[in-house]
């Protein structure tokens, strides 16, 4: 068993099945962190503000909106005041404002660096997410001006904090599935023209950045190790203009030092429900869907023993109550987040890769 | 819908989920193709022989062995007279039998060009297992001798003839699932030592070689395109002696001409069930197991229509019901079989090119 103390960290926190335990934090117990959410999308407003709600450690302290309307309506449900209500322009202010400690950011890909930055520089504590941002370069300057400011950086990899992920990666860390072998992954769906997503310069680009990068991740979790190479095909197989800008599939296979091997898909032409399969010496794990907001289902097959199969009854926002929580945790008590820019780092410099070698950049 | 005329031809033929339904034969109802199994192992003794003896259109009327005793007595099982028993060195005699209709080569891949083309130039036509070969050169030549002499050349892909290959086939040529954007597939298995499999000159190569194909000859089938690219990677993770001449692990990916993307892996490191899914804009189609002897499994979501949730109730074996009788049909009918040598051929360029990019010849 070769646990870091990173992953012991997780898996404690992990607890039960039914979702992320927050600690007794034990100076401060009744302090919670300030959350602003700048950027008032799907994301925010019906999975992370309501998993704030039921969290331990955290609250929403301030709103970063170019529309002033429904920011105000959104503070009012969440007991913020107006004052609290910043415009993209002035949102520097809230150096001044002492309720907000931390920022999530969940804007379009192009601006997670800007805001990140922004947001270090007044003073908060940044949860951004992911992809990190659209360049490796951005996520390095996104590092220097938290480092710089003394601030904590964490990339909203829910998954690391997600049970049956932690599960299945507790399982290979033990040796159960014995030396792992090969590992399949993907996750995709079908994107309705006109979004953001579509964007290249908003995007940074298609399905590999905005899905397509939980496989990947799930291949470095799962694995524990690094992709010594990638090799990687990209196409667009529908000429109705969705994909003027982006790519519509990519495939892609990875090697790692272990000698493991990946083979991984992302797409925005087709339903995919995310999944991923282990193979190791001793057995066969599968997870599906792995990667939703709930639902999650992790089966297992090793010989010897007993077969798992297992339902995580948890129901949405229970991952945004414990990444919220965790962070909260990180900067109560000045720990290092699970998922720091360096994670998100390491991603972006694989997709960089993956589009090189796809032939697409 | 875009079905070929060989497509249809297995349409017709696989009928229902039951298996294959032999045509009546409109000349020589009660007539037989005599088989003569070169090859006494798992595959001719568990699997061909027995489908033979519940076949309308074949029966078993000779043996090759290296084992004189056991091949009489599998002789006596089948009622096939001693002096149709040969030996590798005497097997050209064949020709002088006029019961020898066919052969079934089912021998290490390594000896699979030498028996087609013997039997080939003894007047036989070829039923011959995949791989076809372990080299491009060997497929050619096959091809070539069985042109030469007139012959019959079948490789024995049994997914071309069972009805839940087929189905699936179906579905994709209808159009039901929209276009395909990605098909995910893998096939492997924990492999023990000391066996041919493991011999890089008998094998000609690993996991790729073995069940890999299946996933490979899938997405071809699968598509009805033939990729334009792959890029591999393999590995040995297990340093136990067992991969010192072939690959443990194999993941590729693949375009194809439409923009479809494939990924795939194979193992010889660790259980893997066979399986593909084909996303396409409408919709996601799984098979689980998709190349098992039985069982076969398919599901399908697609948009605006029922769920598609069929087990295959036939039993083993089935498929080798099928081939035996296909083959014999074409012999009988002097049709072209589903799988021609060409079609092993396809595979094997293929094979050698996966191999090529993943840098290990």
């Amino acid at each position: 068993m070769n646990l870091t103390r990173r992953e012991l960290g997780r898996l404690a926190a992990a607890g039960t099945m039914l979702g992320y335990a927050p600690r007794a934090i034990a100076s401060g117990e009744e302090r919670k962190i300030g959350y602003a959410v700048i950027g008032l999308g799907v994301i925010s407003m019906e999975h992370f503000m309501p998993g704030v709600k039921m969290s331990q450690h955290s609250r929403i302290t301030g709103i970063v909106s170019g529309h002033r309307d429904k920011a105000e309506r959104i503070a009012a449900q969440y007991g913020v005041p107006s004052g609290s209500i910043y415009s993209y322009e002035d949102c520097d202010r809230m150096a001044d404002n002492k309720d907000i400690d931390a920022v999530y950011v969940a804007l379009p890909n192009n601006m997670h660096a800007e805001y990140t930055i922004r947001s270090a520089k007044a003073g908060k504590h940044v949860l951004c997410e992911k992809p990190m941002a659209t360049s490796v370069a951005d996520c390095e300057a996104m590092i220097a001006a938290c480092r710089n400011a003394d601030r904590k950086l964490m990339i909203a990899y829910r998954c690391h904090l997600e049970p049956t992920n932690l599960h299945a990666m507790q399982i290979l860390r033990e040796g159960k599935l014995g030396k792992i072998q090969a590992i399949e992954s993907s996750f995709g769906f079908h994107a309705a023209p006109g979004q953001w997503r579509l964007s290249r310069t908003m995007a940074g680009g298609g399905p590999l950045m905005d899905v397509g990068i939980y496989s990947l991740n799930a291949c470095r979790y799962l694995t524990g190790e690094e992709p010594v190479s990638v090799e990687a095909y990209s196409s667009v197989v529908d000429k109705d203009g969705r994909f003027a800008e982006v790519e519509e599939n990519v495939s892609w296979t990875m090697e790692f030092p272990s000698g493991a091997v990946a083979s991984c898909s992302t797409t925005y032409g087709a339903p995919m429900m995310g999944f991923f399969k282990v193979h190791g010496a001793m057995g066969e794990m599968y997870a599906e869907p792995a990667f939703n907001y709930d639902g999650m289902h992790l089966r297992a097959e090793i010989y010897g023993q007993p077969p798992i199969d297992e339902l995580n009854p948890a129901r949405d926002p229970y991952q945004f109550v414990a990444e919220a929580d965790h962070f909260a945790e990180c900067v109560l008590e000045n720990r290092e987040p699970v998922t720091p820019g360096e994670e998100g780092l390491r991603d972006m410099k694989l997709i960089a890769e993956i589009y090189r070698t796809s032939g697409i950049r």
